[in-house]
Protein backbone atom coordinates (compact mmCIF):
# COMPACT_ATOMS: atom_id res chain seq x y z
CA UNK A 1 0.00 0.00 0.00
CA UNK A 2 1.03 3.31 -1.35
CA UNK A 3 0.54 6.17 1.29
CA UNK A 4 1.00 9.99 0.87
CA UNK A 5 0.48 12.46 4.00
CA UNK A 6 -0.19 15.81 3.41
CA UNK A 7 0.95 18.65 5.64
CA UNK A 8 -1.47 21.85 4.74
CA UNK A 9 -0.21 25.31 4.13
CA UNK A 10 -0.81 28.26 1.72
CA UNK A 11 2.88 29.20 1.24
CA UNK A 12 4.19 25.50 1.83
CA UNK A 13 2.22 22.58 1.58
CA UNK A 14 4.54 19.56 2.13
CA UNK A 15 3.68 15.66 1.29
CA UNK A 16 5.53 12.84 1.95
CA UNK A 17 4.61 9.17 0.36
CA UNK A 18 6.28 6.05 1.58
CA UNK A 19 5.20 2.08 0.74
CA UNK A 20 3.81 -0.59 3.42
CA UNK A 21 4.31 -3.23 3.71
CA UNK A 22 3.22 -5.28 6.56
CA UNK A 23 4.62 -3.45 9.02
CA UNK A 24 7.67 -2.43 6.83
CA UNK A 25 7.81 0.87 5.38
CA UNK A 26 10.02 2.19 2.71
CA UNK A 27 10.21 6.05 1.78
CA UNK A 28 9.04 6.66 -1.65
CA UNK A 29 9.14 10.41 -2.24
CA UNK A 30 8.97 13.71 -0.27
CA UNK A 31 8.70 16.98 -1.02
CA UNK A 32 6.99 21.03 -0.86
CA UNK A 33 4.22 22.56 -3.43
CA UNK A 34 4.47 26.15 -2.65
CA UNK A 35 2.95 29.04 -4.03
CA UNK A 36 4.02 32.73 -4.63
CA UNK A 37 3.04 35.12 -1.67
CA UNK A 38 2.78 37.93 -4.08
CA UNK A 39 0.45 35.93 -6.53
CA UNK A 40 -3.38 36.49 -6.04
CA UNK A 41 -5.09 33.90 -3.32
CA UNK A 42 -7.28 32.09 -6.24
CA UNK A 43 -4.04 31.88 -7.45
CA UNK A 44 -2.04 30.42 -5.05
CA UNK A 45 -4.45 27.86 -4.57
CA UNK A 46 -5.05 27.01 -8.24
CA UNK A 47 -0.41 26.49 -8.50
CA UNK A 48 -1.41 24.46 -4.90
CA UNK A 49 -3.75 22.02 -6.61
CA UNK A 50 -1.62 21.45 -9.57
CA UNK A 51 1.05 20.86 -8.14
CA UNK A 52 -0.30 18.46 -5.73
CA UNK A 53 -2.42 16.91 -8.70
CA UNK A 54 1.15 16.32 -10.43
CA UNK A 55 2.44 14.39 -7.29
CA UNK A 56 -1.15 12.40 -7.19
CA UNK A 57 -0.68 11.65 -10.67
CA UNK A 58 3.22 10.78 -10.40
CA UNK A 59 3.05 8.27 -7.28
CA UNK A 60 -0.44 6.81 -7.24
CA UNK A 61 -0.83 6.47 -3.85
CA UNK A 62 -3.65 4.38 -2.45
CA UNK A 63 -4.33 6.09 0.78
CA UNK A 64 -4.00 9.40 1.92
CA UNK A 65 -3.76 11.50 5.14
CA UNK A 66 -4.00 15.09 6.00
CA UNK A 67 -3.03 16.98 8.92
CA UNK A 68 -5.64 18.14 11.32
CA UNK A 69 -4.55 21.55 11.96
CA UNK A 70 -4.88 22.65 15.57
CA UNK A 71 -6.71 26.25 15.50
CA UNK A 72 -4.58 28.43 16.55
CA UNK A 73 -5.82 32.48 17.96
CA UNK A 74 -4.91 34.35 14.71
CA UNK A 75 -8.21 34.01 12.80
CA UNK A 76 -6.99 35.18 9.72
CA UNK A 77 -4.31 32.63 9.85
CA UNK A 78 -6.87 30.28 10.57
CA UNK A 79 -8.77 30.96 7.11
CA UNK A 80 -5.70 31.35 5.12
CA UNK A 81 -4.70 27.53 6.41
CA UNK A 82 -8.47 26.68 5.90
CA UNK A 83 -7.87 27.26 2.38
CA UNK A 84 -5.13 25.49 2.07
CA UNK A 85 -6.55 22.78 3.92
CA UNK A 86 -9.51 23.07 1.03
CA UNK A 87 -6.52 22.06 -1.25
CA UNK A 88 -4.93 19.41 0.86
CA UNK A 89 -8.43 17.68 1.14
CA UNK A 90 -10.36 18.06 -2.72
CA UNK A 91 -6.95 16.49 -4.47
CA UNK A 92 -7.03 13.04 -3.02
CA UNK A 93 -10.91 12.89 -2.92
CA UNK A 94 -10.66 13.87 -6.48
CA UNK A 95 -8.19 10.85 -6.63
CA UNK A 96 -10.78 8.50 -5.70
CA UNK A 97 -9.35 8.32 -2.28
CA UNK A 98 -11.09 8.85 1.41
CA UNK A 99 -9.09 10.78 3.23
CA UNK A 100 -7.71 10.17 6.85
CA UNK A 101 -7.56 12.95 9.16
CA UNK A 102 -4.68 13.03 12.15
CA UNK A 103 -4.47 16.08 14.83
CA UNK A 104 -0.97 16.85 15.44
CA UNK A 105 -0.77 14.87 18.47
CA UNK A 106 -1.65 11.91 17.13
CA UNK A 107 1.13 12.21 14.59
CA UNK A 108 3.52 12.79 17.31
CA UNK A 109 2.47 9.67 19.34
CA UNK A 110 2.47 7.74 16.41
CA UNK A 111 5.81 8.59 15.43
CA UNK A 112 7.95 9.70 18.22
CA UNK A 113 6.10 7.80 20.87
CA UNK A 114 4.48 10.41 22.90
CA UNK A 115 2.37 13.53 21.94
CA UNK A 116 4.20 16.53 22.98
CA UNK A 117 7.47 16.12 20.92
CA UNK A 118 9.22 18.78 18.92
CA UNK A 119 9.69 19.24 15.03
CA UNK A 120 13.59 18.21 15.89
CA UNK A 121 12.27 14.32 17.37
CA UNK A 122 9.60 14.14 15.01
CA UNK A 123 12.77 14.91 11.79
CA UNK A 124 14.59 12.18 14.04
CA UNK A 125 12.52 9.47 13.80
CA UNK A 126 11.14 10.02 10.44
CA UNK A 127 14.92 9.36 9.42
CA UNK A 128 15.08 6.46 11.54
CA UNK A 129 11.65 4.64 10.42
CA UNK A 130 12.51 5.39 6.66
CA UNK A 131 16.05 4.22 6.42
CA UNK A 132 18.38 6.96 3.60
CA UNK A 133 15.52 9.41 3.15
CA UNK A 134 16.51 12.54 2.19
CA UNK A 135 13.73 14.93 3.39
CA UNK A 136 13.30 18.42 1.47
CA UNK A 137 12.33 20.59 4.19
CA UNK A 138 10.76 20.78 8.23
CA UNK A 139 7.21 20.17 6.08
CA UNK A 140 7.95 17.46 3.88
CA UNK A 141 9.43 15.81 7.41
CA UNK A 142 5.65 16.75 9.15
CA UNK A 143 4.41 15.13 5.70
CA UNK A 144 6.35 12.26 6.10
CA UNK A 145 5.41 11.47 9.65
CA UNK A 146 1.45 12.08 8.72
CA UNK A 147 2.38 9.15 6.10
CA UNK A 148 3.64 6.73 8.79
CA UNK A 149 0.83 7.67 11.22
CA UNK A 150 -2.05 6.59 8.40
CA UNK A 151 -0.11 3.32 7.88
CA UNK A 152 -0.06 2.20 11.86
CA UNK A 153 -3.60 3.47 11.90
CA UNK A 154 -4.79 1.34 8.57
CA UNK A 155 -2.56 -1.81 9.97
CA UNK A 156 -4.35 -1.52 13.38
CA UNK A 157 -8.08 -1.18 11.64
CA UNK A 158 -6.54 -4.35 9.59
CA UNK A 159 -5.66 -6.26 12.37
CA UNK A 160 -8.71 -5.57 14.36
CA UNK A 161 -11.22 -6.25 11.25
CA UNK A 162 -9.30 -10.00 10.85
CA UNK A 163 -9.60 -10.75 14.50
CA UNK A 164 -12.94 -9.33 14.11
CA UNK A 165 -13.43 -12.00 11.38
CA UNK A 166 -11.63 -14.65 13.12
CA UNK A 167 -14.05 -14.54 15.91
CA UNK A 168 -16.84 -14.45 14.03
CA UNK A 169 -15.38 -17.23 12.58
CA UNK B 1 -19.64 40.86 -19.21
CA UNK B 2 -20.98 37.80 -17.73
CA UNK B 3 -20.33 38.16 -14.02
CA UNK B 4 -20.64 35.52 -11.03
CA UNK B 5 -20.58 36.24 -7.51
CA UNK B 6 -20.10 33.51 -4.33
CA UNK B 7 -21.04 33.46 -1.11
CA UNK B 8 -19.08 30.74 -0.01
CA UNK B 9 -20.14 28.16 2.58
CA UNK B 10 -19.47 24.59 3.37
CA UNK B 11 -23.35 23.66 3.52
CA UNK B 12 -24.32 26.21 0.97
CA UNK B 13 -22.52 27.56 -1.35
CA UNK B 14 -24.78 30.51 -3.02
CA UNK B 15 -24.08 31.81 -6.61
CA UNK B 16 -25.54 34.09 -8.82
CA UNK B 17 -25.08 35.29 -12.54
CA UNK B 18 -25.56 38.66 -14.26
CA UNK B 19 -25.11 39.97 -17.48
CA UNK B 20 -23.93 43.67 -17.59
CA UNK B 21 -24.06 45.61 -20.01
CA UNK B 22 -23.21 48.99 -19.32
CA UNK B 23 -25.14 50.60 -16.25
CA UNK B 24 -27.68 47.68 -17.08
CA UNK B 25 -27.88 44.58 -15.25
CA UNK B 26 -29.70 41.50 -15.98
CA UNK B 27 -30.33 37.97 -14.39
CA UNK B 28 -28.98 34.72 -15.37
CA UNK B 29 -29.39 32.65 -12.99
CA UNK B 30 -28.64 31.54 -9.28
CA UNK B 31 -28.45 28.60 -6.97
CA UNK B 32 -26.80 26.98 -4.04
CA UNK B 33 -24.26 24.48 -3.83
CA UNK B 34 -25.04 22.36 -1.16
CA UNK B 35 -22.05 19.61 0.66
CA UNK B 36 -23.80 16.54 2.99
CA UNK B 37 -22.98 16.91 6.54
CA UNK B 38 -22.83 13.09 6.93
CA UNK B 39 -20.06 13.08 4.42
CA UNK B 40 -16.60 13.28 4.87
CA UNK B 41 -15.07 16.24 4.54
CA UNK B 42 -12.79 15.61 1.72
CA UNK B 43 -15.60 14.68 -0.24
CA UNK B 44 -17.99 17.73 0.82
CA UNK B 45 -15.32 19.88 -0.62
CA UNK B 46 -15.25 17.44 -3.57
CA UNK B 47 -19.11 17.88 -4.20
CA UNK B 48 -19.08 21.58 -3.88
CA UNK B 49 -16.28 21.73 -6.43
CA UNK B 50 -18.04 19.45 -8.63
CA UNK B 51 -21.18 21.78 -8.37
CA UNK B 52 -19.27 24.99 -9.20
CA UNK B 53 -17.21 24.05 -11.84
CA UNK B 54 -20.54 22.67 -13.48
CA UNK B 55 -22.18 25.95 -12.97
CA UNK B 56 -19.00 27.22 -14.41
CA UNK B 57 -19.15 25.26 -17.50
CA UNK B 58 -23.21 26.19 -18.26
CA UNK B 59 -22.91 29.52 -17.68
CA UNK B 60 -19.48 30.56 -19.05
CA UNK B 61 -18.68 33.93 -16.95
CA UNK B 62 -16.45 36.12 -17.75
CA UNK B 63 -15.88 37.48 -14.22
CA UNK B 64 -15.58 36.34 -10.98
CA UNK B 65 -16.12 37.54 -7.15
CA UNK B 66 -16.14 35.84 -4.08
CA UNK B 67 -16.73 37.43 -0.41
CA UNK B 68 -13.92 38.26 1.83
CA UNK B 69 -15.55 36.63 4.70
CA UNK B 70 -15.48 38.60 8.13
CA UNK B 71 -13.59 36.40 10.36
CA UNK B 72 -15.65 35.59 13.22
CA UNK B 73 -14.61 34.69 16.96
CA UNK B 74 -15.23 31.01 16.60
CA UNK B 75 -12.09 29.42 15.08
CA UNK B 76 -13.23 25.79 14.02
CA UNK B 77 -16.11 27.69 11.98
CA UNK B 78 -13.19 30.03 10.26
CA UNK B 79 -11.43 27.00 9.34
CA UNK B 80 -14.26 25.24 7.70
CA UNK B 81 -15.06 28.33 6.34
CA UNK B 82 -11.99 28.61 4.90
CA UNK B 83 -11.70 25.47 3.64
CA UNK B 84 -14.75 26.22 1.81
CA UNK B 85 -13.74 29.12 0.68
CA UNK B 86 -10.45 27.56 -0.86
CA UNK B 87 -13.16 25.64 -3.50
CA UNK B 88 -14.67 29.54 -4.49
CA UNK B 89 -11.77 31.03 -5.53
CA UNK B 90 -10.13 27.47 -6.87
CA UNK B 91 -13.02 27.08 -9.80
CA UNK B 92 -13.12 30.61 -11.03
CA UNK B 93 -8.89 30.11 -11.25
CA UNK B 94 -9.58 26.97 -13.00
CA UNK B 95 -11.57 28.67 -15.32
CA UNK B 96 -8.84 31.36 -16.02
CA UNK B 97 -10.65 34.07 -14.02
CA UNK B 98 -9.07 36.40 -12.17
CA UNK B 99 -11.46 36.80 -8.77
CA UNK B 100 -12.74 40.05 -6.93
CA UNK B 101 -12.90 40.14 -2.90
CA UNK B 102 -14.70 42.12 -1.35
CA UNK B 103 -15.57 42.25 2.07
CA UNK B 104 -19.48 41.98 3.16
CA UNK B 105 -19.87 45.87 4.05
CA UNK B 106 -18.35 47.07 0.73
CA UNK B 107 -20.99 44.25 -0.94
CA UNK B 108 -23.69 46.04 0.99
CA UNK B 109 -22.75 49.48 0.34
CA UNK B 110 -22.59 48.31 -3.73
CA UNK B 111 -26.06 47.09 -3.60
CA UNK B 112 -27.81 49.35 -0.39
CA UNK B 113 -25.64 51.92 -0.54
CA UNK B 114 -25.05 51.60 3.12
CA UNK B 115 -22.47 49.47 5.27
CA UNK B 116 -24.57 47.88 7.47
CA UNK B 117 -27.43 46.96 5.72
CA UNK B 118 -29.43 43.73 6.86
CA UNK B 119 -30.09 40.21 4.51
CA UNK B 120 -34.16 41.57 4.49
CA UNK B 121 -32.40 45.21 2.78
CA UNK B 122 -29.84 42.92 0.64
CA UNK B 123 -32.72 40.86 -1.13
CA UNK B 124 -35.19 43.79 -1.63
CA UNK B 125 -32.49 45.59 -3.71
CA UNK B 126 -31.23 42.74 -5.70
CA UNK B 127 -34.41 42.35 -6.64
CA UNK B 128 -35.04 45.97 -7.82
CA UNK B 129 -31.58 45.73 -9.12
CA UNK B 130 -32.65 42.27 -11.24
CA UNK B 131 -36.25 42.96 -11.99
CA UNK B 132 -37.65 39.65 -12.85
CA UNK B 133 -35.38 37.60 -10.30
CA UNK B 134 -36.48 34.27 -8.77
CA UNK B 135 -34.01 33.51 -5.81
CA UNK B 136 -33.18 30.30 -4.16
CA UNK B 137 -32.51 30.81 -0.65
CA UNK B 138 -30.55 33.33 1.37
CA UNK B 139 -26.81 32.53 0.10
CA UNK B 140 -28.21 33.14 -3.76
CA UNK B 141 -29.35 36.55 -2.79
CA UNK B 142 -25.70 37.42 -1.31
CA UNK B 143 -24.18 35.56 -4.09
CA UNK B 144 -26.08 38.13 -6.42
CA UNK B 145 -25.34 41.09 -4.12
CA UNK B 146 -21.61 40.11 -4.96
CA UNK B 147 -22.02 39.56 -8.37
CA UNK B 148 -24.04 43.17 -8.71
CA UNK B 149 -20.61 44.79 -6.10
CA UNK B 150 -18.50 43.40 -8.84
CA UNK B 151 -20.08 44.85 -11.56
CA UNK B 152 -19.90 48.26 -9.87
CA UNK B 153 -16.13 47.67 -9.45
CA UNK B 154 -15.46 46.96 -12.74
CA UNK B 155 -17.45 49.68 -14.69
CA UNK B 156 -15.55 52.05 -11.88
CA UNK B 157 -12.32 50.57 -13.24
CA UNK B 158 -13.24 51.07 -16.63
CA UNK B 159 -14.63 54.31 -16.61
CA UNK B 160 -11.58 55.66 -14.25
CA UNK B 161 -9.25 54.01 -17.08
CA UNK B 162 -10.99 55.43 -20.22
CA UNK B 163 -10.53 58.98 -18.21
CA UNK B 164 -7.13 58.78 -17.67
CA UNK B 165 -6.27 57.29 -21.28
CA UNK B 166 -8.70 60.49 -22.25
CA UNK B 167 -6.47 62.94 -20.17
CA UNK B 168 -3.15 61.18 -21.62
CA UNK B 169 -4.56 62.47 -24.93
Amino acid sequence: MRVIGIDPGLRNMGWGIIDVSGSRLAHVANGICKSDGKADLSNRLLDLHDQLTAVFSEYKPDAAAVEQTFVNKDAVATLKLGQARGIALLVPAQAGLTVGEYLPNAVKKAVVGVGHADKKQIDHMVRLQLPGVKINGVDAADALAIAICHSHHCQSAGHLSRAIAKAAG
